[in-house]
């Protein structure tokens, strides 16, 4: 099955010279959709990590049905004010723009090995961040998982030496 | 194994009189998660439906797992200006406040039969809005899952006579 013919990618958005790639096409279609997931979760199924951290919003969509496949615990990490009780928030740019994320305080426990599950890396810095957040708490990021790579951005740079695994490549 | 154990009560908040209910501490516990996800669709499992949506960002988590396990398609309901390509909207009164949700105009054909998920029914004015959405698009609302409800809110009865499964109720 080819996932590429499932993705749907908007030339010049959301601004000039950025194609966006659309995964709902995928999402829908039930065969597609689990194509995907076993593909992703093939690439970490020998990596030894105890919870997934998925990133808001579509990193929910595929991290928690990683997360269901592989028996292991689901935390979000989200943007600014969405979470309750004690938080800690990081900076970072993104391939066009600048945001911040946050996890709980309580959200991963020293020592903890983490999976982060996002649909797309582009430049690295939702990921970086991501990871700085994860290792804050005293968690450890054993590796990355994406649906889609936009290689040309080189994000996986910004997070070595952690390895990073995708299942489509742009 | 009690879920309710695994909610955090957060009392007068995001106001006075409200107490939210934080399903995090459950999401990171895989034995919790699993639980949950069990007792969801089992809920569910005997409806015929062929797509599941899933309503952002928290029912994107308990949606999409559920979808992974039911081998059935998912689909995005989400805030304004985070989806692209072509959409349609609709506004809702939610228990505190004013918002409006969007789906993509080429998310479900007409006859679908959709199953909507989210973490939590309060007055029921997210779940009504996020039916309207899918009727818009010819499909069918066959069923509502929620692992919490919030039974004084009463929220069944904004989307009658769709029946209503939940997990939890406070």
């Amino acid at each position: 099955m080819d996932l590429y013919q499932s993705i749907r990618s908007l030339k010049d958005y959301p601004e000039e010279g950025i194609t966006f790639r659309d995964i709902n096409p995928l999402l829908k279609d039930p065969k597609a959709f689990q194509e995907a997931l076993d593909q992703m979760v093939a690439k970490v199924k020998d990596i030894d990590f105890d919870h997934i951290v998925g990133v808001e919003a579509r990193g929910f969509i595929l991290g928690a049905a990683m997360a269901h496949e592989l028996k292991c615990g689901f935390v979000p990490v989200r943007k600014p004010g969405k979470l309750v009780a004690e938080v800690i928030q990081k900076s970072y740019s993104l391939e066009y723009g600048q945001d911040s994320l946050e996890i709980q305080k309580d959200a991963l426990d020293p020592g903890d090995k983490v999976l982060i599950v996002d649909d797309l890396i582009a430049t690295g810095g939702t990921s970086k961040a991501s990871k700085d957040l994860v290792e804050a708490l005293g968690a450890q990021v054993v590796a990355f998982c994406y649906l889609i790579e936009l290689k040309d951005l080189d994000g996986r740079k910004r997070v070595e030496p952690t390895p990073v695994y995708s299942v489509l490549q742009y």
